[in-house]
C-alpha cells in the first residue's frame, strides 16, 4: 500500500532545523567531537524552582483534564506578567494556554487563514511560518529583509500587501538573526495592517531575551485600536529553559480567542495540566523567576560579545544580534551556497550550524550560541581553518 | 474589530462534553449537589509509580527538546506492549509519541484527507471525529448502527462506501456506547475497506477496558496485508489515570507515519519529554501496571453490574456495554429529544448528562460510570423520580 498523503499536508516540508540536528546525532553516534551550533534552545537546564512546582502539582493530583484554554492559575499569572510589565490589563477570555509557542502560532494561524488568502512573512524567518500556512492552504507572501539588514520597516510591509492579504507574521526578537524591531517602527507596522483590516500575529517567544541597551519590547503595549487586530504568541520554552515542557500561550481578541480554542479541543485539549501548574508559579515568584532570566541572559550576552565580532573577524560578517541566541552571518564570499557552506563546515569541522535558506534567505546560515564559551571558542578555531 | 475566521475553522463545532462539563461547573458554582455523569475520565489519580517516574526523570533533567516521534525509551516501550500482547513487532518508524490520543486522531485523520473525500463514521461517534474531517475541509458520510444495537457491521460498510471514500474511523470499545465490535466482525470491516484501498483509523483510547468474558482486541492482531491500511490511536489517557498527562500515540505504516511527523514537527513537536518518559514506565513496569489496570478495570466493573441493569429498570433502555465505562440508553419515550430530556436531568435532578444527538445519536443520552459506586446509586434514586 502506498498512503496518498492529503494535499494541505503534501504541500508542507519537513524542518530543516530538525534536519540539521539530525545531522549532528549520526556524526555524533559515529564517535566525532560534534560541536553543535544548531540547536534552537538554552543550554541550561529548568530552574529547581519551576521543577519543584511541577512536583508538587502532580502530588496534589492535578493529573486530570483541564479547561482548553489552561487552568485560571496559569490564566491569571499570565495576565498579571503583561499588566506587571507593559501596563495592560486582558481578561481570561483572551488568554490561551498552548502546547508550546509553536502550537499557539498554528492555533493563530489556522484560525485566520484558508485557501485564496495571502499572509506576510518577514524574510529571514523561522522555519515553521511558512509550512503552518502551507497546512492552511493559504499563500505565503515573503517580504525580503536583506536591504535593511533583517530589521523589517512599515514601508516594505506596506509595498507587499496584496488584495488577498489577510495576515502578517512579526517576530521580533527574531529567529534567526536575533534582529530586533524598533518600539517605533512595530507602531507603524501595525498601523499599516490596521489601517488596511490586516491580522498581525506578533510571535514574541523570545521576548525577555534583549541585550541592553536594547528594551524589552511587547506589542501589548500598543494602543487598543492598535492591538485588537493582534496575537501575541508566548513561551516558556527559551525564557524558563522549557523546551521539553511544551507550554505557551495566546493573547488576543476574544473573537480571535474563540476560534483558536474551538481548534484546540479538537486537537490536543490543552497543555499538560501540571506543567501549566509550574508555568504559573514560574510567572508568580518574580523574584526567582527575574533572578533565573537575569542570569541566563548575562550569559547570553557574554558569548554574543564574544562570539559575533569573532565571526565577523573571520569574515563571516553580521550586525550585532540585539536579542534571542543566534548570529545570522553572510557567507557568500565562501561557498556558492550556503548549503554547500554549512555542509563544509560539518564535514571538515563537526561545526553544525543551519543552512540559511531553510529561514528563506540563501547566502547566509544560522549560529546557535546557547552553547557553552568553551565550545564557541572552539568552534572559532576550527571555523579560522575553513575559510 | 471583528474577527474573520478561516473556513476551515468555521467548520467545526466546539464540543459538545465539553459545553456539558461547563453547565456543571455553572451548577457546581451555584452551590448545588451536582453529580456530574458526564466526565470522560476516570475518577481515580495516576498511579504512584508513574508519577513517581516523572520525577525521576524532571531529576534527571529530561527537560528538553525531543524528537518529534517521542523519545527511543517510550518507542521500544509501545513496541514491546504491542509484542507482548498481539504477538507483533513494529519498528520504531511505525510509532510516534502525540498530546493525547486526540491528537493522534488529529495527524492521522489531516494527513490522509482533504477537501473532495469522504470519510466513513459510524454513529453514534465521539464528538471530535466529525470536527478534525471538517478540519481537513473533508466530508463526513455517518453510518447510523441503532438497527444493530450500535455495533457496526462489515455490511454496514459495505452499503456505506461512495466513490470518494478515503477512510473509515473505527472506535471500540466505543465512547458513547460502550460496545465493542466482535474480533472476526472487525476484521471484515477491515477487509471490506482495504479491498477498496480505504485506509482505516482504529481509535484504541479504551483499548484495555474490557469485561470478562470478552477479549481486548487490538486491530494490530490483523495480518500485515490488512494492517497496513491502518493507523491505530492510543492513548495513555484512560488506561492508567493520566488524562491531564496528555501523551498518546499512533502506529500506522511508515508512509503513513512520515506526513503525521511532518504535521506534528510543524504544530506541537512532542508530548512533555519527561511525561514521555513516565509513559515508557507505565508500559514497562508490567506488574505494576497489570495490577493497576486490574483494580480499575473490577471497580469499574461493579458499577456496571448495578448501574446499566437500575437504568434498564427505570426504563432507560441499552444493552450491556462491553467496555469503556459509558452507557447509552434510549430516552425516547421520555422526551421529545434527547437535549430535552438531558436537560430536566440537569435541571430538575442536577445529574449532568451528554446529549446523544452530539454524538450523532438523537435519541440517547451518553452516562458515565467514572464516578463512585455511593453516587452512582444517588443518581439512580434521582433519576427515579422524573421518569
Amino acid at each position: 500500500m502506498t498512503f496518498t498523503v492529503s494535499k494541505h499536508i503534501q504541500k508542507m516540508s519537513p524542518s530543516s532545523t530538525i534536519a540539521a540536528m539530525q545531522k549532528a546525532q549520526a556524526l555524533k553516534a559515529q564517535g566525532k567531537d560534534v560541536i553543535d551550533l544548531s540547536v534552537g534552545e538554552p543550554d541550561f537546564d529548568t530552574p529547581q524552582f519551576i521543577k519543584n512546582a511541577l512536583w508538587e502539582s502532580v502530588q496534589r493530583g492535578e493529573t486530570k483534564y483541564t479547561a482548553t484554554a489552561g487552568v485560571k492559575p496559569l490564566q491569571s499569572a499570565i495576565i498579571s506578567f503583561y499588566e506587571r510589565n507593559f501596563g495592560v490589563s486582558y481578561s481570561p477570555s483572551q488568554i490561551m494556554a498552548t502546547s508550546g509557542g509553536k502550537q499557539a502560532l498554528f492555533n493563530a494561524i489556522l484560525s485566520a487563514v484558508g485557501e485564496g488568502d495571502d499572509v506576510l512573512i518577514s524574510a529571514p524567518y523561522w522555519v515553521s511560518f511558512p509550512e503552518m500556512v502551507n497546512c492552511a492552504g493559504a499563500n505565503n507572501v515573503f517580504i525580503d529583509t536583506e536591504e535593511t539588514d533583517f530589521i523589517l520597516t512599515a514601508e516594505q510591509v506596506k509595498r507587499a500587501i496584496t488584495p488577498n492579504t489577510k495576515l502578517l507574521i512579526l517576530n521580533s526578537p527574531s529567529n534567526p538573526s536575533g534582529r530586533v524591531i524598533p518600539a517605533d517602527e512595530f507602531r507603524k507596522i501595525v498601523e499599516v495592517c490596521a489601517e488596511k483590516g490586516i491580522y498581525v500575529i506578533s510571535d514574541e517567544c523570545y521576548l525577555l531575551f534583549v541585550y541592553p541597551p536594547n528594551e524589552v519590547f511587547s506589542v501589548a503595549s500598543l494602543p487598543k485600536e492598535l492591538s485588537e487586530f493582534v496575537c501575541i504568541c508566548g513561551s516558556f520554552s527559551k525564557t524558563y529553559a522549557m523546551t521539553g515542557w511544551r507550554v505557551g500561550y495566546t493573547i488576543a481578541p476574544e473573537s480571535w480567542t474563540k476560534p483558536m480554542l474551538k481548534l484546540q479541543s479538537h486537537s490536543t485539549s490543552h497543555p499538560a495540566s501540571f506543567a501549566q501548574y509550574a508555568c504559573a508559579v514560574a510567572l508568580d515568584d518574580v523574584e526567582n523567576s527575574r533572578s533565573s532570566v537575569k542570569e541566563m541572559l548575562a550569559e547570553y550576552e557574554k558569548r554574543r560579545n564574544y562570539f559575533v565580532p569573532a565571526l565577523n573577524d573571520l569574515g563571516l560578517k553580521c550586525s550585532m544580534p540585539e536579542g534571542a541566541f543566534y548570529a545570522f552571518p553572510n557567507v557568500r564570499e565562501f561557498a556558492v551556497t550556503s548549503g554547500e557552506f554549512a555542509d563544509r563546515l560539518l564535514n571538515e569541522t563537526y561545526c553544525v550550524t543551519t543552512n540559511g535558506a531553510g529561514f528563506g534567505s540563501e547566502g547566509f546560515i544560522r549560529i546557535s550560541y546557547a552553547t557553552s564559551m568553551e565550545r564557541l571558542q572552539e568552534s572559532i578555531e576550527r571555523i579560522k581553518k575553513i575559510v
